[in-house]
């Protein structure tokens, strides 16, 4: 019953070996001979699946349509803006040869495709008739890391990329903010994580954007995830493109940009978060399993009711597995809870006697019984309690790691002792924000928008513009 | 009105013309600054998502899970499976730099995934309990075309592979033939494809295959897409990966695995079976929008009606929308013919008045004027009408096109002078096979499994072993 455990090293003690040792354990990603890339496996996909349909309906909702890109980028074309190849040509893997002939202009393997979309958005944009244009795109990228792990950095990436148009900055403006709430509702309602919510410096902005709002998630170890981020581009790349339609004053001009993208990180996100030494800890709403029915020995009316309850699950859609497997009763009930299933269900020709199963809930590891006939009523009970619970469990460590720092030197010091996130008043300078990063390896996460100075900058002693978050990132 | 029509050419006039005419008129494709590869508009797009939604749920209640590979494929790991590396190296393209560093070992754009699913499977499968594994992935490919078509020729191609592992041949034939049945029924039932269905020979099956199954579609013109493949690999790949389980023996083996794979090759074939000089016709069970609903004239009360049949529709589940656009009702109609909605409704002030709406059918174009009430009940039936009528058209099209030969001259002279498939008896050798490809430029399309050879081979007059279909490709 113990080895599946025992495999898993605390998080506590090497907190990077309890996350490999997590996503190997509980199946979620394999390694392959492709340097740096991950092999997402089904249950891993599974994740990956149920976040797909949860935000594509919601961009549907709004207007959204999908549609897909080339792969590929022209390097004359990648170069079009000037801040945005800057910013990404270090990192792109370039293809020179087609069989064995070699290209004429080599190519990339796209990193993002605003260059792609601005390239069509061109030929397709006449008049104000045609805007707002609102695509998305579900596809992978790469980028050429150099040091890589599964789901947080890794060459190949699986996202979502959202591109849009629009006749007025106000517009483009509101779409910037809609989406970037929409990412935020996402992950706390859904995948239980109590977000920190910003706007990028000049100096974390992503490269070609005007403004970058970003999702700030703190992981168990107080470090930081970037977690989902929404741009708005202004006219920057309208203009290099030469994107032009007609106005209602029948005049040519730019329209006004945004994108927005979220990752296959949210999936490292919710296990950074959530889970423990026991293995993987998946909210309610995002498991793709959210019941184990687990029949003990080999009896035909335990066989006949699990059955019947999981037949009553599937038609309140609380989708459910039955492990039929030869292994061990304890070796079942370990693996379910490295694979993190939200509740296991365990019943023996006893407990069907005594007319209870019982339910354990994967959160608290609580066992809970319960008279057949309200097992459904339970489970569905459970599974809001459990959502409810990580989400509070999480909030309440996150808070216990926020600082806040009125000197450099308290700053300093709560970086050499503590954990997690540090708020200041900072006077909006470059200089000032890399000297934090060149004396402490802290980069600022956000400016928080909803919250006014009220001090002088910590590093320079200037007027206090933003209060910010610092904090060390994965 | 007549505008967007006129620009599509004739179909019997130029039909490659036609077919580009379609796919841009009708905003299923758009050509990019990258060579060889096509933007996928939402349009377009809608379609692709409706087919995977479709087969998805089908590969999914057969026990397939989907996973996610790697898109890249070092030299080395392609060079492994020999028929294999012959069969796709020339047409691979080669990332050969990440940033500005040269890459230690190249590697290759998947062209198919095959070596990445085996280097997996190495790892993964232990023991017969680990069989069969049941994989499919949703991705795209590259294949280094010299002359692409959008849809059916590209250097990208949105598909699906499947990939499994059994622990007996016979399971791995079975799955083989399964999932060739499940894109035969697809595509006859959803697509309205009455596809030719068989077996590949030596020279056409897939490099590294032991057999491959072909769906072979007739288009208008009497030429062939190869429209979905289902292969048996026995224990080919095993071998040259040193993939090995133990059996119920106790004994280390190697598995029997298949592969099979359909792309948005479906989408051209859609456009070259059923659709016209008027534009696309699109079979309505895999139409995005299945009724275009077109109020004429600005009357509260029009839209008033229109927006309760929309509401009824939704209720029914028919996917509808209202043309809401300041455009004339005659552009109106034309582009709902061009698009290829199965259905448009028209509705003015004196229909409201008279109690009836008209529709109107795209496959006949023929108008049907129906009381308002029993408006979703005829929409109901003309959408089956349709969809069966379509299949019928095109099966009594494709029966004109094929032959028997029973001599080489008749072989050929059917050749010169008629567009389709052609019958044969044929001994079986690729002498023959290549005889023919040679002098008539004719490749084989299948092996007719369920029919007998009744004569001698019509090449050489040894004893006929199969009957087999020739015919010309896309």
């Amino acid at each position: 019953m113990a080895k599946l455990v025992k495999d898993i090293t605390s998080r506590d003690e090497d907190f990077a070996q309890w996350y490999t040792d997590i996503i190997k354990k509980a199946d979620l990603v394999d390694y392959s001979s492709v340097k740096g890339s991950m092999i997402v496996r089904p249950y891993g996909y599974a994740i990956w699946e149920n976040i797909q349909s949860i935000l594509d309906k919601e961009f549907k909702k709004l207007g959204h349509l999908n549609l897909q890109m080339p792969m590929f980028i022209p390097e004359s074309l990648l170069n079009v803006e000037k801040e945005h190849v800057k910013g990404f040509a270090p990192e792109v893997a370039w293809v020179t040869h087609g069989g064995s002939e070699l290209l004429e202009e080599r190519m990339c393997v796209r990193p993002t495709s605003e260059v792609l979309f601005c390239d069509h958005f061109k030929k397709i944009i006449k008049s104000y008739r045609d805007l707002p244009l609102l695509y998305n795109q579900w596809c992978t990228i790469v980028r050429w890391e150099k040091t890589t792990r599964p789901f947080l950095r890794s060459r190949e990436i699986l996202w979502q990329e959202g591109h849009t148009m629009h006749e007025t900055e106000r517009e483009a403006r509101e779409e910037t903010k809609r989406m970037f709430k929409v990412y935020e509702d996402f992950q706390r309602e859904f995948l239980a994580l109590p977000v920190i919510t910003g706007r990028k410096t000049e100096k974390e902005k992503f490269a070609g954007a005007e403004e970058t709002y970003t999702i700030e998630a703190m992981m168990y170890d107080g470090v930081a995830l970037q977690n989902g981020t929404s741009h708005y581009f202004g006219q920057g790349f309208a203009k290099a493109f030469g994107i032009e339609f007609l106005n209602r004053e029948n005049k040519l001009v730019n329209p006004y940009q945004t994108s927005w993208g979220v990752t296959t990180r949210m999936i490292g996100a919710i296990i950074m978060t959530h889970s423990d030494d026991q293995g993987l800890v998946l909210p309610p709403k995002i498991a793709p399993t959210k019941v184990m029915l687990i029949p003990i020995g080999n009896d035909e009316e335990v066989t006949k009711t699990v059955l019947e309850i999981q037949e009553k699950l599937s038609r309140k859609e609380i989708a459910s597995r039955i492990d039929t497997t030869d292994k061990t009763p304890g070796f079942k009930f370990a693996e379910a809870e490295v694979k993190g299933y939200p509740i296991r269900l365990e019943i023996g020709k006893r407990d069907l006697e005594a007319g209870k199963v019982t339910l354990v809930r994967r959160d608290t590891l609580e066992k809970v019984e319960v008279v057949i006939e309200k097992t459904v009523e339970k489970i569905e009970n459970l599974l809001e309690e459990i959502q409810e619970n990580l989400y509070n469990r999480a909030l309440e460590r996150r808070n216990s790691m926020l600082y806040n720092a009125n000197t450099y030197e308290e700053f300093k010091m709560i970086v050499n002792n503590k954990p997690g996130f540090i708020k200041i008043n900072w006077c909006g300078e470059m200089a000032c924000e890399n000297k934090i990063k060149e004396e402490t390896g802290l980069k600022s996460r956000c400016i928080i928008e909803e919250e006014q100075p009220d001090g002088k900058c910590i590093v320079c002693g200037k007027p206090g513009k933003y209060k910010i978050y610092f904090g060390k990132q994965y």
